[in-house]
């Protein structure tokens, strides 16, 4: 028992300066989360649509790995809308807070597309992953023409 | 197969409106690619730290949450720092690309703990989950004292 309070005691040592650093000081920012979430996914994405679009040649495996990364930060995101609006610099609509049962499931939507192309992206179908990602964009756009300002 | 092509086309008007918007227009930036991954990942940390530091009380759902979406972003990191140092405001120091395999051993480490404590928090003992939670914690820091600036 006595071993296993020094360890928490270390624990803590640790914890602390690794939290300090990971938040710089500054408080939790619903905005910076979220953004940060879809800057994330955006540069995982836009791989994957050259490969579709033939801009650069198709790597089943590359591919695969990206999807899941979207997949993957896809289910983070609804923590960074929780509570709001929140203040701050964003392009979220407050269309978003007066709608939350629409808006959750669009955002569903997206996160269970994307883990569908992640899944069909194993297989290596060019045919069904080509299909698999246009109906993970439909999803990205239909939240983004309701609740995304140009 | 002119259905498959229409749909192709269908597919590229929609992706490319996606990607302008997940872009805003900026190049992709590794440092904000990376700061948008540690950043996730201590809105993440946080709470398991004050859940183990009795600072709030253990919520065995919440805390498998926060540790599934630490282990989930871990994997996504290397690619921030893939071809640098990189220019921008940045914590990173230079010897991350002097000691590329250290450095690698070090993310490793911590996806591989992260991952474990995952996988752990989903059994809900507490000793245990505090355990992990202290080398998760350790990995987080060997990486900081070596390769980030205070």
């Amino acid at each position: 028992m006595k071993r296993f309070q020094q360890a928490l005691v270390f624990a803590f040592s640790l914890a602390i300066p690794v939290l300090a650093l990971a938040h710089n000081g500054d408080h939790a920012d619903p905005v910076r989360y979220r953004q940060s979430g879809y800057y994330l996914i955006g540069w995982h994405f836009a791989p994957m649509a050259a490969m579709i679009k033939g801009e650069r040649p198709m790597d089943a495996k590359d591919f695969a790995t990206h999807a899941q990364f979207v997949a993957d930060i896809a289910r983070v995101l609804p923590e960074g809308f929780a509570n709001g609006p929140h203040k701050g610099k964003t392009d979220a609509k407050p269309e978003i807070w007066k709608n939350p049962g629409d808006f959750a499931d669009k955002m569903k939507a997206f996160q269970e597309q994307s883990a569908q192309l992640a899944q069909i992206a194993q297989g290596g179908d060019a045919a069904q992953i080509k299909g698999q990602f246009i109906k993970t964009a439909e999803t990205c756009k239909a939240c983004h023409d309701d609740y995304r300002k140009d």
